[in-house]
């Protein structure tokens, strides 16, 4: 479809990125790729309610918008998929259901895997990073293409091996911190909507704890005054040149706080990915891991992940 | 000098605005801004130690950097300035301080005035807006150049008309919420940057209270699950095209939560700003607003806006 368009003088100007909640975070790491990476392509992220009631002018034929929605018909992803093919732009939809609501309005859909027996690599978030490496190579060709692939080849073990290295510390983590009420979560670069995701959705969502997200830049602008020796942290600490904004948040909790939690993707086997591009599946490593931390946490709380009183439940 | 380049060839293809804390909150309208209106600039907003250590690859003589530093001599900005400095970009500094070390890579550095006697338009958020408006004009030519500059010269009357219309609410939010720990601040559109600055800066720097902003088209999608009586919420209710996700949170709370506080921009009297381009200027609004919220709890908590246990007083 974009060759197509090229024949026709139509080349792709940018890449937006659309969705809610969990499915937004997933596409977070690819903004950040392209944003980062690409020296012709615009790039943004938008929940889609904003997208749909304060669309950027730009939006037209030489759009690429991807869209995420796991259930296929949350209402406002399918808006945003319909005003995004409304002005004739490529619009590129993933999702777990096969009979998906907004697959009726997109060029591309994507049906991915979902689950504890998925491979990562079937996963949302590294599909969507895998289509962005390849409109990245077509309209800028990327240096590091290569590396990536190899990366996307290899995440799954690097993932696996991890999740086996935390077995243990995620049920230490649940008993320390059943009784806590409130968490913040840090991290930066492409793993920030992780931080978000955590806060917003395992937290708020999954286990009605009140939680609040913080890019490790911006915690010593303001954020860190709340530290105490009460104060809750987790922090997702990169492997890449994004790294010292997380150390330098855990060298400050390690003197003014107590109670903080460390998940370091490199001490979990991240490094085992090219140096070039380990930064951007950072991301991919937190989410399942985190996903360990939270089921273990929801176990002790005996609050089961699904629950919930108003999603789906009231109308809003 | 955008002039003295696009007489070389040297045409202006994106913007960055990069700052750190109550820096980068003014910053955020502007990126909205952009983003939304220009059909040829790319935009991006960053925290300045992302940006130093995860520089964007586009970032050369063709983009345009604004930074904004209040003291002039943030570190993080002071080496972001740098780089954008040395790979050619056209730099433009804000700072309130005649002396700034920012200055000194500056290519225009802008000299703001602050405190409550200073007229808004010369506060940096309005500053940066219409910086942007210029750019936006030269670059696409902007049909409601001159409805955004009536607004701008409107806005301080606005505000202050604002600002006395809430002078008893605030006196009876500090009364009934001082003894409160936890804040959801929520906000949409241009003014999500300050729904972020009020729970980062505000609440957590100059209180010490835990907060979190949260997106009002995020909210349904996961955060909302926490709302309870007792859970407090900050709801900044926008005028304009984003509205209904405000309004929609509104409607929400009235239903399940008992504590929350209304800030409407346009019950404050933001509507007297063309309909074109209102919704660019609600931060400014709320901006003023919020500090008559935020000074009336401090005074009843008795816990002034300069405490400070960490920031300038510790290493980090």
């Amino acid at each position: 479809m974009i060759a197509a368009r090229a024949e026709k003088g139509i080349e792709v100007s940018e890449v937006f990125f659309v969705a809610c909640g969990g499915s937004l975070v997933d596409l977070y790491p690819s903004k950040y790729f392209l944003a980062s990476e690409s020296r012709v392509l615009r790039t943004d992220l938008y929940t889609a309610n904003e997208f749909v009631h304060a669309c950027p002018k730009v939006l037209g034929e030489r759009s690429i918008v991807i869209l995420c929605s796991h259930s296929g018909n949350t209402p406002e992803v399918v808006e945003a998929v319909k005003v995004a093919k409304s002005v004739g732009s490529i619009t590129v939809t993933l999702t777990h259901n096969t009979s998906a609501e907004i697959a009726n309005f997109s060029d591309h859909n994507i049906l991915y895997e979902w689950g504890d027996e998925s491979r990562v690599k079937n996963n949302p978030m590294a599909i969507s990073l895998a289509l962005s490496l390849e409109v990245l190579q077509q309209a800028d060709g990327y240096p590091n293409y290569r590396e990536f692939q190899e990366a996307l080849y290899k995440i799954n073990d690097v993932v696996a091996a991890a999740r086996c290295k935390v077995e243990e510390r995620v049920s230490i983590f649940a008993a320390a911190y059943q009784k806590e009420e409130m968490f913040y979560v840090l991290s930066s670069g492409a793993s920030y909507g992780h931080a978000y995701g955590f806060a917003n959705s395992s937290l708020m969502e999954m286990q009605w704890l009140d939680a609040s997200s913080i890019h490790s830049g911006e915690f010593f602008h303001g954020p860190f005054e709340v530290t105490d020796k009460k104060t809750n942290f987790i922090v997702l600490v990169n492997e890449g040149r994004i790294r010292p904004l997380d150390e330098r948040v855990l060298n400050f909790l390690k003197r003014y706080a107590k109670n903080y939690v460390v998940i370091d993707a490199k001490e979990l086997g991240i490094g085992l990915l090219p140096e070039s591009v380990v930064e951007f599946f950072n991301p991919i490593l937190f989410y399942s891991v985190l996903c360990d931390y939270r089921a273990a946490l929801a176990k002790i709380r005996n609050h089961p992940l699904e629950t919930r009183r108003y999603m789906g439940k009231v109308e809003y």
